[in-house]
């Protein structure tokens, strides 16, 4: 499974055909109210209206439809407490094979119930790196199971890109594109698609102040440790992959980073103006241009919202 | 601006060419997780999407652009402190005339300004029914304006119709069509539409137990004034009216009520599956379709989101 080149817009095309109709084509909303706010015109891509609540989703049904048989059958296994785990169940549940989550007990009961709901089998952790990476390799010693990690994956990456192909090809003459980044697999996708297919698009990430790894690594040049992430955005926890890092050092413009309230203001706004959910995550790229407004006055942008799982009981306002 | 008789189908196909360009399409969404949840086909109307927030702009701008000039010169005047007021406004503002609302001073903070956005004036009372009333009697007299009821009106309840209309045209051969009823105008407007264009159709509304007029109206056959309501769904808070309730007699089949524990779970599951914003009201509907799963078995049910103005700092999970 392990491709270490990076993936090109044909692989982003490839992707598409092989999950198109396993996949939602999401819907692009745009808002009156938030386009008069930023003086912009924005076209949100909503994949939080995916199957199971995010893009993830594209990424693993792409990585889990490119196995070879003799793969397949021993199954798909990886460790993650969020979106990942749901997407790469459901995937798995689709072509008829096994889904192993290395799962940190502290995770929340919603986010269990949905992956066990999908019928993947959970394997409980530490919440640790090393927790869960020892549990990780134990379940595939056993199983034979194929690693797929998160977003530092040829196809993962590849997957997500398939969301803004959707967007451009249905919106003409973006000038610019934002989209959230944690492990860089959806800003990736996003980037390899938007230059190939829209010539002069900026691509841009908004990234969390509270877990600036990807914005000190492309400032520097150098793939940048990440510091304790602790920031409301809880899909944006990840640092940057070798993979990712190589597409966003090449393909992205630039990172716009947010702080916290600025990223519950924005997800209050998207909540309360285009009476849609999403989880704070997909909140940071309308952080980032409200934050730099300037930029994108009158710009035609394209943000896309990477997921609705917010547990509904613990919302930030 | 009254018309005692009831409005007929070709009152909603002429209130739909008066308003389409005004008023938003609004998308049918269907949700795999709740068809296997209540074993039925549905299909959402989004009128939480609808401009200002509900449903309601589809009456006002059909009652607002249907003065003549001299009437509309001076003005619309209504009491209310829900969406039927931002709708009005906003539909006086698109007309260019001036709205004035009598508004209790316990409505919301996030209700005053959203009629203040608008260009509202806003004339504050005491949260009775005398108070208003009164407030209202001194602006018509003051100011000339036309009194829109929110929803026993023959332009309203037309203007309403369009929502179903929209939707039978675009989903076909639907078994049943829901609505919530609160003063009885969606629901009206819902059933001539419906009735008409869809031969053996069957129309029913849902109904807070705690605001339940229309299922004791509905039932002996009498008016029924109401008890002092207390239901979460503050949409559905009014009693039908004359006119509302001689259309509901003639064409809804019945009124299924539900109670305030499956209004709030049925609201969580639009949230949670969905991800979309609905308000309580919006919420009746679908928790009558659970509370009588039987009724609706395998039928293709159409089921009108009412709206999506909700405070979210006061969610009820």
């Amino acid at each position: 499974m392990q491709k270490s080149s990076i993936p090109s817009h044909t692989d982003i095309q490839t992707a598409h055909k092989k999950i198109v109709d396993a996949i939602h084509k999401t819907p692009v909303m745009t808002c009156s109210a938030i386009n008069d706010i930023t003086g912009a015109s924005i076209f949100f891509k909503c994949e939080n209206f995916q199957k199971a609540g995010a893009f993830k989703f594209r990424g693993a049904a792409n990585a889990v439809f490119s196995l070879n048989e003799d793969d397949a059958r021993k199954g798909v296994a990886t460790h993650s407490s969020g979106n990942h785990a749901a997407a790469l169940a459901l995937a798995a549940k689709q072509r008829g094979i096994p889904a192993y989550i290395a799962m940190p007990n502290t995770a929340p009961q919603v986010k269990k119930k949905a992956v066990e709901g999908y019928g993947a089998r959970i394997t409980f952790c530490e919440p640790t790196v090393e927790s869960r990476e020892e549990a990780l390799q134990k379940i595939i010693d056993e199983t034979g199971a194929t690693f797929i990690h998160a977003y530092n994956d040829y196809y993962i990456i590849s997957g997500q890109g398939t969301a803004a192909k959707e967007l451009v090809n249905e919106i003409e003459n973006l000038d610019v594109i934002v989209a959230p980044v944690g492990g860089g697999g959806l800003l990736s996708g996003t980037a390899i698609w938007a230059k190939y297919a829209v010539p002069g698009i900026k691509v841009i990430g908004g990234e969390p102040e509270k877990a600036d790894d990807a914005f000190r690594s492309l400032t520097t040049g150098v793939l940048q440790p990440a510091v304790p992430p602790a920031t409301i955005a809880d899909g944006l926890l990840m640092p940057l992959g070798n993979l990712t890092f190589s597409v966003i050092r090449k393909y992205v413009d630039r990172i716009i980073t947010v702080n916290e309230g600025e990223i519950v203001s924005a997800m209050q706004l998207i909540w309360e103006r285009m009476k849609i959910v999403v989880e704070p995550s997909s909140a940071v790229a309308l952080a980032a241009v409200i934050r730099n407004k300037e930029e994108f006055e009158n710009r035609r942008t394209g943000i896309i919202l990477s997921g609705g799982n917010v547990d509904l009981k613990k919302l930030p306002f």
